[in-house]
């Protein structure tokens, strides 16, 4: 395999824009990142979408050469990968597995994803299609009630607190207010997160990321090759895929996701690194509790340690491990095919010392974490400095 | 790059069953696929599943993982790629593609559609969003339409007639009326053909595929491991996937498709045959001057030159080069996620010399084309003895 690096990165803001379409959110984010990389579009020879639910959302599908085209990229191999919220997660393992395996040299992957123009009880039930639609999803289950029960049972079993949950909110706002493109850039208090206007208890509208609209694009080449478009090349150490049930009702327990612990096994042992050795993270959290679970499943602290981890400051921009320094999905917003590849673009602004106000000073080794759905996908990247 | 092989193959009959739901059409194509092949789930390393519109016909979204975990694999990659009616196509691609370069050795692809739950007028709003729904299809376009388009084009600039797209159905029909897993098992004459209920003039109820349920699945493996599986090997001796513009009034010509020109090219190239070599092959009929297009595109004939050459009979089972002897998209059936990949199955069967009644004499190298919405996605694989 080869070495593999982002060569460049692009994102729009994330919000809720009544005026864009699907197309020309993906496009700006593909047109800024083939600048920020010097890569014309013919150039690129593979192109991947990571992309949720179009078809739902806009009411378009067939979505990569429909967003490769409008990019001038003509001819190569247009790929669309779905895997729920880890849709471009996904795409961006694809992508590199393309260029390590020496397939191609220079493969694009944009994702996207433009959810604002349904009605919320419409998302909900468009969300609700990356569930178990015969079992869970049938009975009524909504995304915020499948994470409840999970926040429920996490407290059961680990003395987890609501205040540990309104911690992750409080962190991840305070950092989306130093992004520009985020979707929320307000300040909170652990009174205001903790008191939230109920969703499915124990979980508030604090506790829940946002609907958004948004696209994030990458391109990749063989590390020996990067120097040819950028002078800031980061690289991809490691990078892993991994799987389990779609229904919480298949999983032997709702607490843990086995897909996120074999995947960051795979991409620790890749990248020849430990959990020790991650310096920041974007993790994945959808809802308060899939943050906290993510820190204990990629062993960053003990099972069931999360909650008090959080709550004791160690994952803010000032503490050991910052963690969602762009302020996750939570606060920088969550267009979910947008999601995967947004958090590669964010730890390459970190890597390059990019990130303006929220930057941190020890930012040579990143992780982000994409999980699809209540855990049947995962994709886990290790970044860093080339 | 390895050789790769396709080790087993697997697939439901084709037909509206209003009594099985989308995963278990699913399973039953790659239980099925797992027994010839000699596989166990364990074994498989890498998951595809070819899909174009579930969340839509049936609701259910993230469909790798929900349809690989019921099949008993678990933990590796599972991934959904979507590429309308080359879905399933572009997924054997990519599944190729991670065993040609090494990174995977033993994985799965799966293909399926569930469309019989939708009304008639329903199934045909989702197959527009696979054209370009801020245009075309907001103009009141259906796919019959945009083909009959084509059509009408191809009849003004080369004469071709009336009878010649019949004799596709003709043709099609009478190959799926041997064909025990096919849709609609009917021998239709000329007459009847060309008298259809009209469609979109001038194509009629015979000039359109089928809308149907069913699954496909086949396993590849480095051909060095072949044997390990099984005594009958099917070579992939060339792949390609290409990519054009969505919509019609975007490119040059409606006559020709570039994508499948490419995607043909890149394909001949690595097999190191031409067009002239392909003895027979399963080509994407999703109408019938689709087919007579395909004959151009791919080389067989003269471009303008693909009505005269079905006409004269020499796609016919004991013609020159038998076109579609499982009865195509117009005959087997047209679950479109599941089509690609029960091309590369058909391919399979006569290779193997294991197609029954419908069997070939010259059998040794086979061809499959599979198109996405009106050609913005081609893949073409070339499939030989081993």
């Amino acid at each position: 395999m080869r070495s593999v690096a982002v060569i460049g990165a692009g994102k729009t803001a994330f919000g809720a824009f009544p005026d864009r379409d699907l197309r020309s959110l993906a496009v700006e984010a593909g047109e800024k990142c083939l600048a920020n990389g010097h890569v014309a579009p013919a150039q690129i020879e593979s192109f991947y979408l990571g992309n949720f639910a179009g078809p739902a959302f806009v009411g378009q599908n067939h979505l990569a050469p429909y967003v490769s085209t409008a990019l001038g990229i003509h001819g190569v191999p247009a790929t669309r990968i779905e895997a729920a919220c880890a849709s471009s997660g996904s795409a961006f393992f694809h992508a590199w597995a393309e260029v390590a395996a020496g397939i191609y040299d220079v493969v694009m992957v944009v994702g996207v994803e433009k959810m604002t123009s349904q009605p919320t009880a419409r998302v909900s039930q468009i969300l609700a299609e990356a569930g178990d639609c015969s079992g869970e999803m049938k009975a009524g289950s909504t995304f915020a009630s499948l994470f409840a029960m999970i926040a429920r049972r996490h407290m059961h079993d680990f003395g987890t607190k609501k205040e540990h949950l309104s911690a992750v909110a409080v962190k991840n706002h305070a950092n989306g207010a130093l992004n520009p493109d985020a979707q929320m850039r307000k300040v909170i208090t652990l009174e205001q997160a903790m008191n939230g206007r109920p969703v499915a208890d124990p979980l508030n509208l604090y506790d829940c990321s946002l609907v958004s609209d948004g696209a994030a694009a990458v391109i990749l080449a063989p590390l020996e090759r990067a120097a040819e478009f950028t002078d800031k090349p980061v690289r991809v150490l490691g990078v892993a895929q991994a799987s389990d049930y779609v229904a919480l009702d298949q999983k032997e327990s709702i607490t843990t996701f086995p897909a996120v612990r074999r995947a960051a096994e795979k991409a620790y042992r890749m990248a020849g690194v430990t959990a020790a050795d991650i310096e920041f993270a974007e993790l994945h959290d959808c809802f308060t509790i899939a943050e906290i679970i993510a820190t204990e499943d990629l062993g960053f602290v003990e099972r069931g340690c999360g909650g008090p981890y959080v709550f004791a400051g160690h994952t803010t921009r000032t503490g050991e491990r910052p963690i969602n320094t762009s302020g996750g999905l939570k606060a920088k917003g969550h267009p979910v095919g947008a999601t995967g590849v947004a958090q590669i673009c964010d730890l390459v602004l970190q890597i390059r010392c990019q990130a303006g106000e929220r930057q941190i000073p020890r930012h040579s080794l990143g992780l982000a974490q994409n999980l699809g759905g209540s855990g049947a996908t995962c994709v886990v990247s290790i970044l860093g400095a080339a």
